[in-house]
């Protein structure tokens, strides 16, 4: 089974990778680009083959590791 | 319209962010994960209202900035 984990910053929290982003893409002649928001993606392949457990598994990786819920939202999809 | 583009590494290039992810999650002492891929996600606010208009500008951001295409595969989703 595979696990995809999106990562991205927390609404308010600073995301000066996203900006800077935006500023490149602006500078290279794209206009009408409003806001740029850079996160992670996590690709795992589980053994597991009860999705159940599989994501109850992942949201303690994700809680433990995988994101700073302080400033951090996560979103889990399994396939 | 939103762009949501993930950029991940293509098959048998090294991942040393992937590997260290694994790693931990074994120490941490989640056993099962057979591999880990870190990859980056872009989420861009567009002016666009054309969805086929802003597919291409999206992929000439992406073949320009955004991705290594001699390294990194990527994907656009629209919403």
């Amino acid at each position: 089974m595979k696990a995809r984990i999106t990562v991205t910053l927390k609404n308010g929290v600073l995301d000066p990778q996203g900006k800077a982003i935006e500023h490149a893409l602006t500078g290279l002649g794209f206009e009408g680009v409003d806001e740029v928001k850079q996160g992670k993606l996590i690709e795992l392949d589980l053994t597991d083959s009860d999705a159940e457990a599989a994501r109850a598994r992942v949201t303690e990786m994700c809680e433990k590791l995988l994101a700073n819920t302080v400033i951090e939202n996560y979103a889990i999809e399994l396939e």
